[in-house]
């Protein structure tokens, strides 16, 4: 490989003449060798790329930056924004805590980008841009870095994450309704119990992720909050006067969410208590994701020798011993991503809590494991929706039988001949595998018209 | 221990003869010898009381159970809020995952004890009340006992959670403007950075449990819904029409808190996610407080050997071997509590993604915890507010002396001679152990006049 | 309430006159007002009884304390250890980090009770044992706070939690042979699979359960170090020579345990990764317990509408509302202790990280977690195996009809005629509701004399 | 792109020409969309390509695979782990539970690069080598995806992780060694304490390493242990006699670490608790890795205004904003490191604990989390070892002025005047700021002589 000299505070390193990157950049990649090659989420970079454009702007309107350097800078971003220098940016999550390295990738990428739009060489000694006196005007890795946090997760969860869980939640919604009037026995305990419609069983479901996009889009309004002005510590030293508020507004503008300063400086440099609140709704949700993917996976059981009421669509061969086994594999994945996001707000929950001072220095573990959790869910909702739910069948056979079956029907005598009577005859009829009518008759609490009467499925499942 | 003979649908059993309890107490006691005796929480108990009363009035209401059996039901209950009947409640939080027991404990302590007001015995074969047809009148388990969570869960956290986290909030503002004006250097990755106020420092942490209080409001509006009228499985089955949402009103009513009928009863017996997402605030405020806990106990470090710039209360001798040593011990009360909060919190999302159909049980795991939870941070931010930051006073010597020693005052150097060559002068300024200004005017970036002008830690921390 | 005055080096305090604990106890209990009273684990009382008699005779057998002093400290010690001064220690787990404050409680009780037994008067000016000076002689909380932590956690492990896991692993293996003959279909992704025996299903629970006690063997053997001997900062000061390792060998003879002296006295103070080692084996047993209460469960779910293979003991009214429902209530407080035990230990995870220098400060924390969960454990192997498991019957009827209806029983075929052919067959047997034998012979793949003799349950079972 | 047609037991499906994969590689690579392509760890699949030549090689020698279709499988899978076809295992971690697809990822390479390797083409209706029949002959994905599990898990333990641990042992222990003789403060409760010399400090990291790696290798016993043999449930169906032991071994042979056959194939596939377990000593080191990288990162901050007393290796330019900032980035990485094994050793436990009947449906979540795992500890403690700890050097003035500064320096008076007297001092001595010999000598509690004599750090700190 060829390579060339760069430097900064530190001295001369060598980087690869290929690559924008430079110095700061390389030393990281150099002394961080933890995990695989460029981990950082592209998301961040991405982020990065808003901030610093919209950063630049910012700083020309404010008269601190020519608009030359403004308007370069912008072009590189756009187009970091594309795609094309994703290669640029090799770092990796385990790098210093504030992120600072990540930064110095971008505004390395950024002037060395701009050299080469200006005409001039990576090889050359002075740089129209400094990555810290331009690219990096009137910002430090300490405001931009949670910002990229902030932009990067606010935009997973409202483009993935909460479209996923909507997504679902619709598919969950029309079945409820599809099965408005299927009754079936219900299940307490995993133990037989008295009916209600399949319909109102997933009417809950629907109800568990409105409530937890809900919880999401509560989250949301404090990760709307950017850091960019405070600088260093929270001061907004080296920034100009009225820089905090129209950095925000340029970032709600370029990126389309409603974004606005951060009312302390100091809390959103030193705390990311935000994206700890927004990993407990994520981590609500998932809660809710590992009860559906676990109900329906346990309706769906059989074929012959489980619960079986729901048919579940099959997508693939289940097994590579047993042939024509069909499995919930969607249910899998939905279960395992839940499980996967209750450990990551566990790691989250860690990482924020460890914060000292002016800087928590957890931050690209943060950022890593709320992105990933961001995107599972939503990934994971809509397969789940799209390669599951929307197919699933009662099986009504099934049902039925399990209805007529159902030991608990004797609930309904309760109001009739009190609960210690109507204890007797479920009792009875297990103790003699007979039916709840022939026990109530035969122990003489019921006759059998008042039993047909009294207990009724459909009117016991409310309709 | 003298014993008397009670029954229910499995048979007789031996009771103690003086417990109001009865036979399925008495066997949950003997078949649950799970870690210390009644560790069911007492603000379980005392929900079950409002809910039991509110039961019967609207049963009474709707015209279901007839006067003098609701005024007794009544009766007992507020017996049992004054705190004299709490030896009734032997069981332990290890029993079935429904709380079944517990309700029954309820229902056989109002019908006994009300057999006494009305002038019979404990030892009547025909009691006046069925726990079963009269208490539990239009309830089940399945439903009453999420509803005694949500009370419970609602009333601490108001009356002890958010108080105690506002207390120290407040505390924490008033130490906040105190310190408005005293310029110090900040830190961040630990490390010297540059300056500002003690009072900027102070405010963040308001902030963050400012956002805290918010989170926890959030949750508590889920939280102020009620399952009762759902009964066994959500269908309301064996409950008159109208009752939920009164019930709910009488609630409201009885325990001053905004309670409303859960729009989804089905959810609300099935899963617990209000309580999942209200650990989640909770912990957001743990999150917080570790941070606002190890801060402090770091600036108060010392007295001589450690950052120093605190003086905290000097509550107790800190040490049985080191004389005249004192601690951070309320910060370490603190911190414990939020370790603990948190590992709680992980409890709690485990035990409300295990449910299944139309019931979690996991109820009193997670009742146990929540409650747990919101006692611990609301006494330990009252603590910490009283016993420690309501006496913390600057040590402004130390404070000074780190400010006029921290080379990282060259950042206001950035703007006037780059970031390269203010690197340089702290590079040398370390190196040779000398003033910022000395290694500037020996570099020749800087003279004395415009080092005094333009590094003003004053200015820096934006005063 | 009468009170009288006692005095440490912060000065004077009011204190209940008929109370042994002295100022700083005193302190203690006005200033953490966290949670309810007398938290802290009487196991950690006890455990400090232990070592206190142990430090008081090694102290008289190394010359640096008097005969009379020692035999004084034992006495009171052994009379802690009866049980009948458990009202004498009031505090809570939420103190300082360290657990000098319950240190001092002991010291000062010891000193306060040994001047009434030496016919001295609690309000007497000068007391014949100092709490510092005399009953701590020779250490710090430092070392003694861990030494107590470890000694609790090795007894109740001991005496409780093992002999728990070992009673149920030993039912669940006799219930093994018992099953050995059964032969009933498997389940994987909760569908039909191919057979098995019950036997062997019940195996796999003993298998966890013996990898389980030999993890916590493992880890016993760290907490079977005693950091006593390290004083205030691991180094002995003030300890006289040989002293560390003569305490070790009295507490382990005074309790019975192998208790050696910690190697590394530092490590024994600033970290306590012995017993975070002990949580994961602990958690490592919740995650079998939640497999096998799971599976016990599901297995014998029904009674008519679910998988119904085991018959479990029914010990009391399942439900308030529906008559004669029966519930696996101790596989559910099993389940409940599983997720406790997961959230304590992150709660641990979470204190033993977070020690810095020479002491972590989260003792109290983690001794109350590790205790809880090492008594829960116990407690709840022990209920689940003598109301459980020891009454589980199979319900062969049902296992019977299973196993005839499994369409994997194909499975057997794929070494004759090849997985895609036995897959066709399954399909067909289900989509057309035949048998696999009706499928396969009309599908031409097999003919029924060879159908008889390839399928074969037993056989498959490895009968 | 170019497709071909396959087909499976569920139809034909169009897949990209030019890859080996089949059929149900490619219905899995279309129904989990979840997450980043190719997530499944290339471990997983060269642990694979161990386990089928072994698998192959075996059933040869128990005559139930001709030689010449041995052969191939294992001449494919020599290619497979030299790395050049990485680029035919596309599937996901978020697909089935069981690892089915990526066992039939495997299967179809192996056929379909055996078909060239005869000389057909992928195109060939018929192929030699049958991915189920041949590939997957006497093996299960139920029982190959926790061999593999196993293997990769071992490997990465013992080629990673260990060293890597070992390796900062082995620097830590090298820097206690040079540091034995440098007399410090130390701290307890982050306040100062009585002295220990540097190397003791460092000793206790060392010990903490020492147990953790002790921790590990007990867990690694049970993650020798290989499920192979028990194909679908455990009962060993469709593999020869005595093929699990044979295969066993020849795993062994082939990776070069001690496997053997788990005793109790139905545990194998049903739960992962050794794999649970192995997460757990992870998590013990990760706690100790929190412990010390807090510790070294505090005891070198400042330069100025913090602790101060280590110097650590300046990597890396530290802030973009503060010119001359240097940070403590290898300890930051590193308990970021330990915070996310934190996390997933809560998803794994949680992916452990929900496994149902005759297997854990959480495979691929367990595999992702406990490999990456794995390799973060083993790179970061390299990184750190080799990028700051090699490097730290005591900062000796700030050490010493530190240690004649410390109060705690009193507790030696303790034996000779008592702690009351001593307290009396060290109070005396912080509130006039001036010296314990000052205090002491003007109090009259001990001669200037003696406090010479009785007050000696090094003694202090056992030298």
């Amino acid at each position: 490989m060829e390579f060339r000299i760069e430097k900064d505070t530190m001295g001369e390193i060598k980087v690869p003449a290929d690559k924008y990157w430079g110095a700061q950049t390389e030393r990281s990649r150099n002394n961080f060798r933890i995990g695989p090659q460029a981990s950082m989420p592209i998301e961040i970079i991405y982020a990065f790329a808003v901030l610093k454009k919209a950063a630049a702007l910012t700083n020309y309107d404010l008269g601190v930056l020519e608009k030359e350097k403004a308007e370069l800078i912008a072009t590189v971003c756009d187009e970091i924004l594309t795609g094309r220098h994703d290669n640029q940016f090799p770092l990796v999550v385990w790098q210093t805590g504030s992120g600072t390295q990540s930064n110095m990738n971008i505004n390395e990428v950024i002037a060395n980008r701009a050299q080469e739009l200006k005409g001039g060489s990576l090889k050359d000694e002075k740089r129209f841009l400094h990555p810290n006196d331009d690219v990096n005007k009137s910002q430090s890795s300490n405001d931009t870095f949670p910002t990229a946090m902030h932009i990067a997760a606010f935009k997973v969860t409202m483009e993935i994450t909460i479209p996923g869980i909507t997504g679902l939640r619709d598919t969950l919604s029309k079945k409820a309704s599809e099965f408005r009037d299927i009754v079936k026995t219900g299940r307490t305990h995993f133990m037989d119990a008295t009916p209600l419609t399949l319909g109102q069983e997933f009417s809950a479901y629907v109800q568990q992720l409105d409530k937890g996009v809900f919880a999401i889009e509560n989250a949301l309004r404090n990760v709307g909050e950017t850091a960019l002005g405070g600088t260093a510590v929270g001061t907004g030293l080296n920034s100009p006067r009225g820089y905090a508020k129209a950095v925000a507004q340029k970032i709600a503008k370029l990126s389309g969410f409603p974004f606005v300063s951060a009312p302390n400086k100091f809390e959103a440099l030193a705390a990311h208590d935000a994206l700890v609140e927004l990993s407990g709704a994520f981590r609500r949700v998932a809660v809710s994701l590992m009860k559906i993917g676990n109900d329906i996976r346990m309706l769906g059981s059989g074929p012959r020798c489980g619960i079986g009421e729901l048919k579940l669509p099959a997508n693939e061969p289940g097994s590579s011993i047993m042939p024509g086994k069909v499995n919930p594999t969607q249910a899998e994945a939905l279960t395992m991503v839940a499980a996967q996001v209750m450990g990551n707000d566990v790691a989250i929950g860690i990482g924020g809590s460890n914060g000292q001072f002016e800087l928590n220095v957890f931050k690209p573990l943060i950022a890593a494991n709320i992105l990933q959790s961001a995107q599972l869910i939503g990934d994971a909702c809509l397969s789940f929706s799209v390669n599951c739910v929307a197919g699933i069948e009662p099986n009504n056979q099934v049902i039925q039988k399990h209805l007529e079956n159902s030991l608990m029907l004797v609930t309904s005598l309760n109001a009739h001949i009190g609960y210690n009577k109507a204890a007797e005859i479920a009792k009875k009829a297990y103790a003699e595998n007979i039916t709840l009518k022939e026990a109530g008759v035969s122990l003489g609490y019921v006759t059998a018209e008042d039993f047909e009467k009294w207990v009724d499925p459909q009117k016991m499942a409310g309709l």
